[in-house]
């Protein structure tokens, strides 16, 4: 075998052991009886060593330097420049750095856990100034070119973003958002359907299925928390909740559908490569919110939605759900927020994850900040750290640079939709008809099949013609703030 | 780390990757989407590749040279000795033969299962020769101080074992049970149950349930074919299947159920070691056996089926029940035979594959040779090849030396359960009061404890104080022979 082939064959397998680790999570989340959990703890460990071993060991170097650089076509060429990216930051974190690392997130977890529903954010610090502490010597292993800590990690989730960019880009959405909320709060407050969960499961079901999603190549399960697993093009696996009462299912399906439907539009030719995966966690998130947002919030799809509710037994006009669905309020926690506030959520904690990383922040001063920094923003007052600084689990378990995703998901949709609406729409009109499939198609073509060809902001400007804005997002919420029946309009 | 604590750190990968490929199987035989197949495929392939690498590397043969033989404990002794004997005997296959035995056997079963669905032999025939000839090769690599290769293959299966020492055993076997099965029939013919899916559902639940089978460490699903699989002590999954109008569930799930308890009953202190699983196939099929034919089948325990039967909706007295589970009838099909006639369709196999490998029948032969043994010990004339030779995957996929174990597995549960009878019972009164504590703790203790630090053999002597006999499992089918109302007395 030559070079190519050889790494051709490594990352074949590293593909492998990724999607044996999601079905190991899968199963434990969805199928695994509660005790078998000690063992599943054993087994993701040796997978995960086993990956490491796999993915940094020094034949693939060997294999990269003797790699011709003329006479590539284009996939390979790119297959060669992403596992050499790959490769040489994997290795730039020692394994003792990495293997402190681990366990002090997996210790953060517990101590987090354990914090939070004693409300006790004292007990938790020590873990978490360990955590700040590691993450921070990883960033500074992991720079190139004279990158902040913070940017190194930032990388690890969206490789080329910059926390200058960032702060400027967020700065204009925060000032975009915080004037429209007072009036959308009171143009379109949340409402309640007293929806049950089983009108809920046969509507989730009939949403679905208009989507494409069959039993011949999806799953549908129920899980603690909504997610998407997926094993190959023909093995997607979504998760959702149902809750008396509660539109949440309708939406999480529907977001979990846009990750799911990434991850199958990718290239065929790009299969068994490191090529074969959505490009970022904030692209990853566009397409999740975009079906969340821009279809299953949309006022056009709520007549399809509401017939689907109404056949599942659940008598509902469009503008009843669609106002179910879109309702505004200030609220403390990040997970429940609506559209509008839900961007300003994140703001908070990339300001303060940016000052914990570049140590202007001392953890032991977090809460206080925390407040400071929701009562600004959101205008809210924080009753407790466990409602406050404690509520996500990310900080414990190590992860900084993870949530500007979310908010980068939001606005990715939304210049998306706009651009797609111009090239195929008007959308409102295919999404009234419930044809999704010139949707599926656009994203497929401009987004999803690129796999990891391109990376965040090069995929946005060759879908889009131009650079990541606020305003798209900006004009999406815009109906919000307005009276609540003329939002349809 | 010295070499003892570098080999146990092998092992327990290998525990690893083992629980990963049933994880994998359970999946797609249980819960996978149709067309995922292709994907798990490639998955399946490279977890087989990895286990292969890392059962056979050079290094476990340098650790096992540098342990020293004195110091050891007995477990250590044991897991050392295992070692060797896995390790020496992985090596002697030369890579080229595993991978064309591999690939022949894959070929092997789409070509059986095309051919049996056109009652066509002659298509079938090259790829079954081009096995018979594989393994034949690989019995030869495998054997060891003037073995033959059919033995050699056999000790994959059940270590220790002998072709000529089953040959006496099978002959005594035919000579008890051909006389019985005339009787048999007559007196015990099979009676069917108007009995539907749900309310079998619901029994099954019930029974498993009497059995400590609860949900939070086991599971029980539905597949196309029954089987059983492991993730630790803690997670054990067992399946069945429903038919409307037929007791198959109630037994076969008392069969998964006997394979699953075994497996939970090693010693803990054998945990993350190559000693950690059932020591053969033989003795893994005397404990479903066991549950199937001495509980499942039992006139007294019927007492207990049938009020959880007729809980579950089904109003049946225990004689019908016990009736429908124990009627004998000659028949082509080993899946579906009585527990009379069952063993005599392994003799027929084990006599056939004993003279393919030996090269004393040639593939071409086959067809008629099945129709004289079927009709020699079971009386019954075979209409086409599909219900004859081709109706078993097994040697189409390359596995000689397997079939043996299933008639093993019959004659060790009855040796066992007399026993244990004679230990603690009389387990008549156990069962039916459904006190099966008892029995479970004498097995886990003569019997599963052990995991593999006893092979076959040693250990039907150190649990019933003598070499296998035949006696048993005539005494446990005779009371068949007689008139059918008087089973139970």
């Amino acid at each position: 075998m030559n070079p190519l082939e050889q790494l051709r064959g490594r990352l074949a397998e590293l593909v492998d052991l990724e999607a044996l680790t999601r079905l190991a999570e899968w199963d434990q989340l969805v199928m695994m009886p509660a005790e078998g959990g000690e063992a599943r703890a054993l087994v993701a460990a040796t997978l995960a060593r086993l990956e490491h071993e796999r993915s940094t060991s020094a034949e693939i170097g060997e294999w990269l330097e003797a790699i011709p650089e003329d006479g590539l076509d284009d996939i390979d060429r790119d297959v060669v420049r992403i596992a050499r990216r790959d490769w040489e930051r994997s290795r730039r974190v020692p394994a003792d750095l990495a293997a402190a690392a681990a366990q002090a997130a997996a210790e953060g977890q517990d101590a987090w856990q354990r914090a939070r529903a004693e409300d006790d954010f004292a007990s938790f610090a020590p873990a978490l100034e360990r955590n700040v502490e590691l993450a921070r010597r990883r960033g500074e292993c992991l720079a190139e070119d004279g990158q902040s800590p913070y940017d190194a990690l930032l990388g690890g989730f969206d490789y080329g973003l910059r926390s200058g960019d960032l702060r400027a880009l967020f700065g204009a959405l925060a000032d975009a958002l915080t004037p429209l909320i007072s009036a959308a709060e009171e143009h379109s407050p949340p409402r309640a359907l007293a929806i049950g969960v089983a009108e809920q499961e046969a509507a989730v079901r009939r949403v679905l299925a208009r989507l494409g999603v069959d039993t011949g190549s999806w799953r549908v399960d129920v899980s603690a928390h909504p997610f998407t697993s997926w094993f190959s093009r023909r093995d997607t696996r979504v998760t959702t909740r149902y809750r008396d009462g509660d539109v949440e299912s309708l939406l999480s399906s529907l977001h979990e559908y846009g990750h799911g439907l990434y991850e199958r539009q990718i290239d065929p030719a790009l299969a068994r490569t490191n090529l074969d995966t959505g490009t970022s966690m904030s692209v990853h998130e566009s397409q999740s919110k975009l079906w969340e947002n821009h279809v299953a919030r949309s006022p056009a799809f709520a007549e399809v939605l509401a017939a689907d509710v109404s056949e599942a037994g659940f008598d509902v006009s469009a503008a009843d759900l669609h106002a179910s669905l879109v309702g505004v309020r200030r609220s403390l926690i990040r997970v429940s927020a609506d559209p509008l506030t839900y961007p300003l959520h994140i703001i908070v904690r990339f300001e303060l994850e940016l000052a914990l990383i570049g140590g202007e922040l001392a953890v032991a001063d977090l809460p206080e900040a925390w407040r400071e920094a929701m009562r600004r923003l959101l205008d809210v007052e924080v009753p407790s750290d466990a409602l406050g600084c404690m509520q996500d689990v990310h900080w414990g378990a190590g992860a900084f640079g993870y949530f500007p995703s979310y908010a980068l998901g939001c606005l990715i949709a939304a210049q998306l939709w706009e651009t797609m609406d111009a090239a195929i729409g008007p959308l409102d009109e295919l999404l009234r008809r419930a044809e999704v499939a010139p949707i599926q198609a656009w994203l497929g073509e401009h987004v999803h099949a690129h796999g990891r060809r391109l990376d965040t902001m090069p995929l946005v400007r060759a879908a889009t013609g131009r650079g990541l804005e606020v305003d798209p997002f900006a004009r999406y919420v815009a109906p919000l703030a307005r009276a609540a029946h003329g939002a349809g309009a």
